[in-house]
């Protein structure tokens, strides 16, 4: 079986955005009890990360790694058409994820205890972001 | 419905080589309509990334970071067996993707309106990469 | 045809861990012949890579690069409640990759020469890491 859901995530701006219950209602209305689900995201300047779900210091700690690993209005990029968070947010995309593959058993997502789905908005001003949820299953 | 596909790139040496179009091609080979198309390297000094596809500049200053990141000839690495690149390149390897998963949707891959899909070349000097574009759909 | 395989690998610590086998071991007992392996490690520190397995310096040089990229104990993390080595293994996850979809060709994962499936722990203290594996195929 062969099942596609949409979803559009509005974003308030950078910050990392916890997806996962959107997620787990498409594979619920997909019907699948085992297979796979896959997740896309539509853009090339925010991502998809797999992170702790428990303590929201981590998700603030990555932010500021990322912040130091790749700044913003860093003198290297030339590339700042839309503002000094133009280049980091693709970079900040190579970096992480466009696609996740996402096991499904007896009906659910097999996450672990500690893990859950995050939307990465890497532009500093709020976006629509689109993900498209393919599952193969049966 | 499986079907395997594969595909050679022959790079010219570092940087980005845009592959969107043979994947579709392959995607359209399959016939499927709706499904999974999943894009495997088989090497471990080229990698895949999804990027902006409309500015040049983009991977141009995607190449400058990491350049920065990882430098050619960095004192850390002692693997240096194949020169100064050698070991750079399995670390943005490692750093980016080795396998996409990207939805298929009435027919096409379902990517955003300014994504790409890259080849993206590690080493210094040119190299034929293979390639196997996974689907299942139906 | 859907299978699922699981697979825990008892860790000794920070280090790289060589699954290939493993893996190649569930995508037979699956039966496919052809098809795709998605793998999925079930933690957030802990990661899976594609790396070089022929010189084990290329995983030590990597080791080398993740301690300088993301130092145990950096001042920069607040999250350090199981520990100095807490928060770099969140960000080391993020930075590599939680699944990975191999393709499976006449019954075989389809991996280039120098490729091999790696766990890489990011704690240093030992494990249990628990992998779903799952197969789409004929």
């Amino acid at each position: 079986m062969i099942y596609r859901g949409e979803l559009t995530v509005a974003t308030r701006g950078r910050g990392t955005y916890d997806i996962t219950r959107d997620v787990a209602r498409i594979v619920g209305a997909s019907g699948a009890r085992e297979g796979l689900a896959t997740i896309w995201i539509a853009h090339t300047s925010a991502s998809l990360i797999v992170c702790e779900n428990a303590d929201v210091s981590v998700r603030r700690d990555l932010e500021a790694f990322a912040a130091r690993l790749v700044p913003d209005g860093d003198k290297l990029f030339t590339h700042d058409a839309e503002g000094d968070d133009d280049m980091p947010a693709h970079v900040r995309t190579v970096l992480t994820q466009t696609s996740l593959g996402v096991p499904i058993a007896n009906g659910r997502l097999a996450l672990g205890t500690w893990q859950g789905l995050y939307l990465w908005e890497h532009r500093t001003s709020p976006h629509d972001r689109r993900l498209t949820i393919s599952v193969v299953g049966e």
